[in-house]
């Protein structure tokens, strides 16, 4: 059920929801390409809500170390460690636990099944509750859904993920890897299981490389849904909303 | 056999379909991508049906919960609750009823046969004769399909479920989940058995995003094939019949 | 042998035909996308025939219901039930035969073999005998081919099916399911059987859909191969020889 | 080894090869589309042999029956009866010898094996010795293929075929059904493994249908390589050699 | 963790890379496709770094041979012969160990298991520990991860790469064979796994070919990531950090 | 270890080899269409180095049989009989020896392995010795390649030929049948082990066909890496080494 809306912080981004955030409760997928920030912007949706709208956060990351997300961070002042020194912020490192290769390559078979959805929702259920988390960020969905071999085991499995994601109550960011390039792209299955899909993409225009925000969808708001330009800059991700992409 | 046929009461659809509607009996496939409006379509030929038309509706969700769809259509202000507590519209909800994950993963496999056919088409039937239904959707109709391994048991399975929508003599859509994207696109098998195909599209043109709604086909009426230009503002959807997509 | 052609009556065909028809005893595939009007083509063959030539017919459903298929064309004005009372149209319904879906799921698999290629054969043979029919149409081929899983046996059922029609003596049209769109398609191997094939297909051309008819191939005639305009209105198809496609 | 060149005797071809011809003794794979004249094509090579250079031939069909290629043939006025008659053709029917599909299904597997490579070599022998033929048709190539499996085994079956073509010292044409459309197109291993290749493609140039004549290939000889615009007429096929295909 | 950065030394790369250099301990992918530059790329990464940083560098290949890699060098007037004698760069050479295939082609199988992730990651460490490397390359990651015959099992590995790399401690460029070509490209999973992503491109630009370097992704630094040119001249790579690719 | 240059001899490909030729050693892959001149490059290769460089050569082919291509070769004049004759040049037969398909289809599979790897490689270093070979041709890979049915096996028996003509010390050219067409091509494998890389392509300017020749890669060389016309005369293969190839 939809209770009021839960502001992004990130500059631009807001307007584009209606002057009003993501609906509360709303489980959203980012997609994007390599360097297109994709972490980034769930990083600073954690940060900015810790920090100006007083709701702690969860991050769960299946791929990046804590500490390297912590170190990259701080080239846009984002002190990561304070906030978790405050509890405000909760890394979760469900990354496969695995033996180390020069033991046995027997055991990689093993360390592949650890992270299975039960383990990860239990870890994120944890950590919900120890930090009273309001906003859950999943980074990146890929390594998860990878380990199930058919397509419907993985639209079972990121289904299930989202139906606890909502008893949970948290506002969430599912970080997808955009496999396509350009404007011609398919439809993936996350994209129809998710309340709300943002696109980050990169184009060549001419010569220069331009960054497109795009909200695909928003279940139960009216939002924006005009492609419109965003920059990565040392103070983050901006979204410029009354701009177009072209000229 | 067709008796006349079924108002939609969208703003604008009418008019494509000779100022008449979807001939009585018939199957429409709705399809569309993500953030096209496909529920909101189906939910206002319901709603429209019950406030103005005096038909009664069947709303069978796969994948939503009927809670989630009720808050989300408070936008349009779609009062569904009032309609379900006048007995003018019932949910129901045959998405996979599975054991929670944490406690046995060996679970899913069985909750993925729990919705086969013959559960889904007597929860049909039943809820059809309960309040009397003369409108039904399926949505999606993907999550239906995707449980059948090869492409000819998925075609003998959606050919089952048109013919008995079809012996329950309701006007039906059945929501489709578009793969492809712009107007380059494969003709899918669905679009072949149904009755009448509607797609809703999304391209850019130039800087702006433009939303395209098009009959495909519609059997024993004489429409508008043309591609037309539909918005989704807070009153939902709206086609204009006589607008050309493109300057 | 080719002895004489049979004027299919449908405005602006026979012209393309060079004036005469289809060489008599032909197969001919008419392949298009959903809503391309493939069945009002093969029934307006039909008609024709009837009522203009004396030349009774044959329809082989695989997909639609006969009572369907009367009810959709009343908007052309053609009374088929009347030419069904008069021995001059006999419908063949060969849509696989299968035990309600309600009582058994075990049994669709056996349904599905229901309509082999010897079952089809032996109800045509019949129904030619009956009315004896100078034109037979099967619709659609892809329902039959379906059941084969390799191309190969696709290959070989089809040959068989159009060898047993020319046995029959009968002119023919097999309905095909265009799954490419545009005018940059893979050739399907149906094509290299039949005698002859005709495409339905339909263009955006700038803001309006274009319906283009084009014949691509009619062994043992010269035909125009140019693509040409054609319109489905309240009278049926009429293609227009003379029109180019586009300005 | 190359002993002089055999004249095709259709109008304008032999302009292409160097005023010449196909180098005595090699296998051309002329690739078409369907009613792209590729059968026109053959049987005018070998009627314009027979009549005019003295050089009996024989056609080996795997698809149409000899009844129906001499009836299709009629429309150019090559009688092709005559020829058989006089010992100047002769038609082969290695198409595939199936028992009547209504008496078992079981047999159309054995059926598909009736033709193989050693039946096929020995047949073709046969009727070279009978007439003393000097030129080959295998009509279609693909139908021939289509029973092996793998690349590599068609590969090799295609092979053995044009080896055992050349040690019987007749000049041969293949004829293949090209599968993609328009210019760009995916090489196959037949035209790789074939001494000449003809490719006969349609394109849409604005709203005109073009026929399009290019020698991809002829070892052994300068042949203009350059895409040719042709007819078909009721004279039969006619290349210009001269012409360019768009102005 | 990141402290400092470490400096390329190929002419406007650093430029690129926000004055700086690559953040120390991530690891770089350079994709680009054959005769792109990569492999001088990275030797020009090592040479610079022996030469003018006072890093010395391991260069683990698995496709040429050591001594060819010198010879080939040599063009550019870099001789590595010297910098190994000096113990400022040591090759591993980790291609496949083969038993010579004349003797038993049952052992090819074998050898393609002798460089197995465990033993590469033996070698490496060796290396970096005898000339104290701070620099690491591998040449080419493809034929390292072509061992694993499904997606999963190649992501896992490459994961296990990476972090070895990590606790190494060493600044690391992949190098990638880019299969696909021209803009229009899928990302790989390697791009995800990877802290830094260099494109080296080439494109047909009217008659001209250009090449294109563009860093794609570098996680914990703001670079620039617009497409620039690059050339490949007698003093090896060199980026033109102010020009844009078109005029 | 590159020691010096081997001129082709080839009209204009030599100046695009910096004046010099390929580095003597290299293996290099000539990739080309059907018709796009592979052979006659090669051969023109050989002939060259036998007649004006005193270096004899061996001539590996797996398709066509050395008679043919001696009889194709006189089209330009090039004597090849003669130079086998004075032990300038010798032709290996490797094309698989396969029995009379007549006899029995079971052996076609034995025929198969009769050329693998091994007796390749014996048979190409006995020849190699015979007539001191410096120039060694493959025509073609393909074939060769085929054999293996995973493409990790291709590759590792394509990188044991490679190393074995290392041995030998011979400059080599691998012949390539070019799959994809125009521009837009998937890199392929061998193009990533060959040291040299060498594409002769077609296409279509307008009406006319166009021949382009390329140097794709070309290790310790500074090569002309633009498209650069080529034609096939009388004379052979001529590149057109100042010239672009669009206006």
């Amino acid at each position: 059920m939809i209770e009021g809306y839960v502001p992004t912080g990130i500059p631009g981004v807001d307007r584009v929801f209606a002057e009003k955030g993501i609906p509360r409760g709303h489980t959203v997928l980012v997609s994007g390409g390599p360097g297109s920030g994709k972490t980034t912007f769930a990083i600073q949706f954690l940060y900015m809500g810790a920090t100006q709208h007083g709701e702690s956060g969860v991050y769960v990351t299946l791929d990046e170390e804590p500490k390297d997300i912590k170190g990259n961070m701080l080239k846009y002042g984002w002190d990561l460690q304070k906030l978790e020194d405050e509890k405000k912020l909760m890394f979760i490192n469900v990354s496969p636990v695995r033996v180390a290769p020069s033991e046995t390559a027997g055991l990689i078979q093993i360390g592949m099944k650890e992270f299975r959805l039960i383990k990860l929702l239990e870890a994120i259920r944890q950590g919900v509750k120890e930090v009273n988390a309001k906003r859950v960020i999943v980074d990146p969905l890929t390594i998860f859904t990878l380990q199930y071999p058919t397509e419907v085991e993985r639209i079972y499995a990121v289904r299930d993920l989202m139906r606890d994601l909502k008893i949970m109550g948290s506002t969430n960011i599912l970080i997808s890897e955009l496999r396509g390039t350009g404007m011609e792209r398919e439809h993936q299955f996350e994209e129809y299981l998710a309340q709300g899909v943002i696109l980050l993409r990169t184009f060549l225009r001419g010569s220069r490389l331009v960054r497109v925000f795009q909200v695909e969808k928003m279940r139960g708001l009216a939002v924006d849904n005009q492609p419109r330009p965003y920059e990565i800059s040392t103070k983050g991700i901006e979204v410029y909303p009354s701009s177009t992409v072209y000229k």
